[in-house]
């Protein structure tokens, strides 16, 4: 592989930042890699596991870099941008991974300085763990990295980081950013505070019916409290930050719940079973999409069937 | 490991009875394994396959049998009842598997014959897949098998049940139904049924917004259509005969979620981080149960990091 960048500047060392460090290193495609993150405990750790060239301040990372990533949560971007604005070099191109797009075009363009070219960013990659510990080189293998640019943006800039993005092991694909905000709030942002709502449902019953909820979580609850487990201050700024778009799908939902919840207690068996059939045929897209294998994946305990 | 029954007759040969027979083959805990399914079609499949001596009446399937799993979908189990009391052995002991307990117990109690064990309980195991060639031996190793004894249940009869379930791989524990209801009713079945809602509203926008809802699919909904491709009527069925358990969750559920709504509307940030707090220390509990690996899953691509 080539080098696609000089110096790139990581701010934000988390999971997203961290797996960009290694795929990064592991393809050579940056001259340089530094980074930093506003706790020193964060730096340190990134320090002690070689992640990159960890610096003690914002502006001294941007400082030179021909690519900087914001991989902060989406509520701190323009937080980030008062920090690095003074900083940043001739011709520098900005991306952020940020999990909600048009906010984050808000809180950046403001601050860019001329010349600048602001290319936002979003992978659809990522686990339910975060901090600097969390990334490894293969996360955006074979998965989608969407880009938001902006009706201005230099065509030269967009196709090197595309080819950095793509030289990670990512598709790339580009949407507006509003499109973007409504299918993420059906695909993830609504999903995720569904499945924070149901655990937090499930710990109220813990102090009422005993710790049987915990001891035997069965599938479907198992895997809402994995959703559930992700970093409470990324999804915070994700809901915040994606509201109408949240809110309009939830609603949506709440709808749809009020009308199977009905047909439960009618007991109208034909309304259930012609539902549930209908939502297979999304999950059999999905899998001819290759956005999940079909192996089955309930049973996950060590010593059952691999998955793949 | 050593015969635990004699015979042993399958009634319904999808994952659960299928797994059966492969666990059960493989430790040689049976004399003999018959089995019936309703269709001409699962019973020659499951003939092809060798699953079990296949017979064509759940009559023949269960004579001189010293034990009956019943392996059908829950709304199923009284008709299933009806043909095979005439033929049952004296003293045969009679297990199901469905994934509500308080119906089963009412829809088979009433056709027991004289001397007959009726043992219920419930494996805390499967896939999305159904059918005959979904099963597999290990589904249930290190899985919970939940039994519901009836409190006149004969000693003998349920420990030698329980010999079976653990030879499997299998733990077992001991519940009344009614708590083994409202317990899965948090765990398992209203999960589901958001998820199948959370699905179906997707499906609806996908109308209308394109297939980038499928194409696009992140973590979060790609775990929910997985568990919205579970059998439409095993579930159908769930919901109709848990209907109250599952009512109540219900309710529960979309009170909560409208307290994260009206945050999410008003900005309360601070509420929003607390609340995914709390349900990141449940997470941790279900991992210190043993019941999921902390493996991180979201990034289910062949090629990423294997789990485990
Ligand atoms: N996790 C996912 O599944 C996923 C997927 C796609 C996109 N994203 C997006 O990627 C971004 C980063 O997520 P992540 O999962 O990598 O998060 P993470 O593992 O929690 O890491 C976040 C990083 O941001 C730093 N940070 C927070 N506020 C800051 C500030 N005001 N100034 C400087 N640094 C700050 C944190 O520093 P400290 O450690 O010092 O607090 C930490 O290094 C978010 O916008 C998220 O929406 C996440
Ligand atoms: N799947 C899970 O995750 C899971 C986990 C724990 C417990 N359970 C419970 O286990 C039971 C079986 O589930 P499964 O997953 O094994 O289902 P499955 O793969 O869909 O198989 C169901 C079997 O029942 C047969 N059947 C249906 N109605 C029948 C009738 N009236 N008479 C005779 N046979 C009939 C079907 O026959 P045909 O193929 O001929 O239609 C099929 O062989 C259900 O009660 C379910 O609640 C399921």
């Amino acid at each position: 592989m080539t080098q696609v960048y000089d110096k790139v500047a990581l701010i934000g060392l988390g999971l997203i930042a961290g797996s960009m460090a290694h795929a990064m290193r592991e393809g050579g495609l940056a001259g340089r890699i530094t980074g930093y993150a506003r706790s020193a405990e964060t730096r340190d750790t990134a320090r002690q596991i070689a992640l990159c060239e960890v610096c003690d301040s914002a502006a001294e990372a941007v400082a030179g870099a021909d690519l900087v990533v914001l991989a902060v949560p989406v509520g701190a971007m323009a937080d980030v941008m008062t920090q690095i604005t003074p900083h940043l070099a001739p011709g520098v191109t900005i991306t952020d991974v940020g999990s909600v797009k048009q906010s984050v075009i808000d809180a950046v363009t403001p601050h860019l300085p001329a010349g600048a070219h602001f290319i936002p960013g979003h992978p659809l990659a990522g686990t339910e763990h975060s901090g600097p510990r969390a990334g490894f080189a293969s996360l955006f293998r074979n998965r989608w990295w969407l880009l938001t640019p902006l009706p201005d943006t230099d065509p030269d800039a967009l196709a090197r980081l595309d080819r950095l993005i793509t030289a990670m092991g990512a598709k790339t694909d580009r949407m507006d950013a509003a499109h973007h905000d409504l299918v993420l709030a059906v695909t993830s942002h609504a999903p995720h505070l569904i499945a924070y709502t149901m655990v937090g449902v499930a710990d109220h019953l813990r102090r009422v019916s005993g710790e049987e909820v915990i001891q035997y979580s069965a599938a479907g609850f198992r895997d809402f409290t994995r959703i559930a487990a992700s970093d409470p201050t990324m999804w915070r700024d994700v809901f915040l930050h994606n509201k109408e778009a949240t809110l309009d799908i939830l609603g949506r939902f709440t709808e749809e719940l009020f009308v199977l919840q009905r047909a439960i207690r009618m007991g109208d068996g034909q309304q259930l079973h012609d539902y549930f059939t209908r939502t297979r045929a999304i999950r059999r897209g999905i899998i001819e999409a290759g956005q999940d294998t079909e192996a089955p994946d309930f049973g996950r305990t060590p010593g059952a069937r691999p998955a793949g």
